[in-house]
């Protein structure tokens, strides 16, 4: 069922302007939003109304008059609030404090046990993490905006449950409201796939564009949509499951039961039966449970000009194009973000191969549109996504951006006529 | 780079609120179609009133009133122009006329040699069509309000082009400037695959779906989508390319000069290698430059129990469900529709035995969300939906939904205020 509202687009539109002041990190005029955006002045005015109405903007002085008016300076006001972003991972639980201009004020990280852990676990865990981090920044709690949290697998975000977790074996547990008594705060649960996916659009190397797609690259693999600004769901959470498409029909086992999924080839565990399979004895086969370091003494060596290396290197790259050139076949993205653990160590000797790789499996006409990168946010881009589903939250919270008051309503009346003609 | 305009949403509201007309042939309130579109009832008052306005709704009557102010019902106002739909295809041009309710009131069909054909040509067919149906219809032309055309291959919709044409080897062919010079009316031009997709989400089995795929399979192959109720198209027109995603790394040569294609696996070509595998001295093999008799006694074969008939099928339903599990694993489509020549021929026996392989390829949570279907427009889904992009194109007409006038300015600002408190 398709469903539209207006306040849709306010909200599209309200983020829209917001990532102007992350993308340059300076004071802007009205007229810059409305010329940056391509929304209307009328727009413009009315949404940045709000936001200096909610305490998200602040005005910064006034833009060099030449002749005309001055025109006021507008910028995100850093201290309006603190929002929290938790990467629980298959081995950690990191969590990180941002002022509301997505600035790291502090973080906290846990080791986690590999094996069963428990919902509680994790719970106590976050806990542990937020105080740290406040302690650390010296804020009070209510300072907290709130906090994104993102949990592994399937999350099911309007209902707040991490439906299943892979590692655990988590079935339809309620995070969010478990996470948000135990820290006293609003709190937004989503998967690494869905924050990374956001945080590259918003701050990141796919800022601005559409389709954006981002492919995350670790034991388990996947891609984050981005159509319109927006990231794309599907119909119950679960769109990006890129690591268990088919690309070799009847080749490797994949963990997930099937045959021949792109995991199986360019997760970590694809990567090591490569290696497995042109040197047999390679002594990094003994580090298969140590992925970073297997990773990072891979890339070593590969630096060198070791053959092995450079050969499970440009192997791994030969798969990769030819799942990302499907992709890219399919959706016609405009930028293409390779994060995430391998893409951090491998860096750009993959892209380097894979950018050679990708004209073999995909047609002229969407080779030539997109562009390929690595992540610019390597070490963080999870919990940072996480923050920012925090942000959308509060300014999704109907206490703060309400149906308009009626001191406001003639100014409303003027915008939404502007609109209404625009 | 994303833009969004409060222009975008009100032309996407009033699609939503159009499609009801056809999902139900009835006269309906406005209150039926706030809620059956989840609109606000102010913003369905504006998007009437503008349809009123020019002629696209009218009148019908009141509902009966249970004790208050009776209702006004409105229907489509089937009179207020014809629609032309053109399917340009290998070997025929296919033109429909459509009134307003898109029912069709005629058609007319010309041949098309195999071999080089020129755009002069194609246009002289066009307008042989044209003509002809509007005298089957005893219709002035003045009555046409635009033609939908679709041409195969890649079209740049906006530049009205036809990027590249497979068949005829067309290079950047200002198409749609040559068509409507000779038609002397509006023309939109676009491609087969989007033409069905937009056919399927406004009339077809895919009506209300979000997302939606839509699945075209003849010679070649490709995927529809639409999201949000909307076509995506890609950054530069061309998403779609299902044809071309990798199915079995190095696997059998395709068309593209590529190895291991979905295309050459279920499109036509695939269907007799398969055959050629399965049955090398079949007499159906004689057949491959006759399309649909080869399908059609494929399929007559199958529904008699033949084993080589029967085992083809099987195995094009097996590579099939591979190739449509990785879609459903990426989007978690709500809908995922077959269309085309060979759904056409093989049509349930196909599907059938689609579905029973598709759990082999699919993620169980994305498996239980999608509804798989054969299209319900089996013999007119290009040029029904190239006449809905002239629809399309009506409604966008500036001259005719233009800036609000001054005559309409109050009824406006009433409901722009709405919309903004909604």
């Amino acid at each position: 069922m398709v469903n539209r509202r207006a306040q849709d687009i306010r909200r599209l539109n309200r983020f829209e302007m917001l990532r102007r002041f992350y993308a340059a990190d300076t004071a802007k005029t009205r007229q810059d939003l409305a010329s940056e955006t391509g929304l209307s002045f009328a727009t413009v005015s009315n949404l940045t109304a709000e936001l200096l109405d909610a305490g998200v903007l602040v005005e910064a002085g006034h833009a060099g008059s030449s002749g005309g008016r001055p025109r006021a300076l507008l910028n995100l006001n850093a201290q309006r609030g603190a929002l929290v972003g938790v990467d629980v991972g298959e081995t950690s639980v990191r969590t990180e404090l941002f002022d509301l201009s997505l600035r790291e004020l502090a973080v906290h990280e846990e080791s986690l046990a590999r094996g069963e852990v428990t919902p509680e676990q994790v719970v106590e865990l976050i806990e542990t993490g937020v105080q740290a981090v406040l302690d650390t920044a010296d804020l009070p709690r209510a300072h907290v905006l709130g906090a994104g949290v993102s949990i592994p697998g399937l999350v099911e975000r309007e209902r707040g449950v991490s439906a299943y977790s892979p590692y655990w074996a988590w079935r339809d547990v309620p995070m969010r409201d478990l996470i948000a008594e135990r820290l006293a705060m609003p709190v937004h649960l989503d998967n690494p796939l869905k924050a990374s996916t956001l945080a590259e659009l918003w701050f990141g190397a796919g800022r601005d564009a559409d389709p954006l797609v981002v492919v995350t690259l670790r034991s388990g693999v996947g891609a984050g949509f981005a159509f319109g600004g927006t990231l794309f769901r599907g119909l119950t959470d679960s769109a990006g499951e890129w690591g268990h498409t088919c690309l070799v029909l009847g080749g490797r086992p994949c963990r997930c039961g099937r045959l021949g999924c792109v995991e199986a080839y360019v997760g970590v565990n694809g990567i090591v039966e490569t290696l497995r399979y042109l040197a047999p004895d390679d002594p990094l086969l003994a580090l298969t449970r140590q992925e970073d370091r297997l990773l990072s003494e891979l890339a070593a060596r590969a630096a060198t000009g070791d053959a092995v290396a450079t050969g499970v290197i440009r192997e791994t790259a030969g798969y990769l194009a030819a799942a990302l050139g499907s992709l890219v076949n399919l959706l016609n993205p405009e930028v293409l973000v390779l994060g995430n653990q391998i893409a951090d160590h491998l860096g750009e000797h993959l892209l380097r191969d894979t950018r050679a790789a990708l004209a073999d499996h995909t047609l002229a006409q969407p080779l030539s549109a997109v562009s390929l990168r690595l992540s610019s946010l390597p070490h963080d881009a999870v919990s940072r996504g996480a923050a920012a589903f925090a942000f959308e939250g509060f300014l999704d919270d109907r206490d703060v951006f309400g149906p308009v008051s009626r001191a406001r309503s003639a100014r409303a009346r003027a915008k939404a006529e502007a609109i209404a003609e625009d």
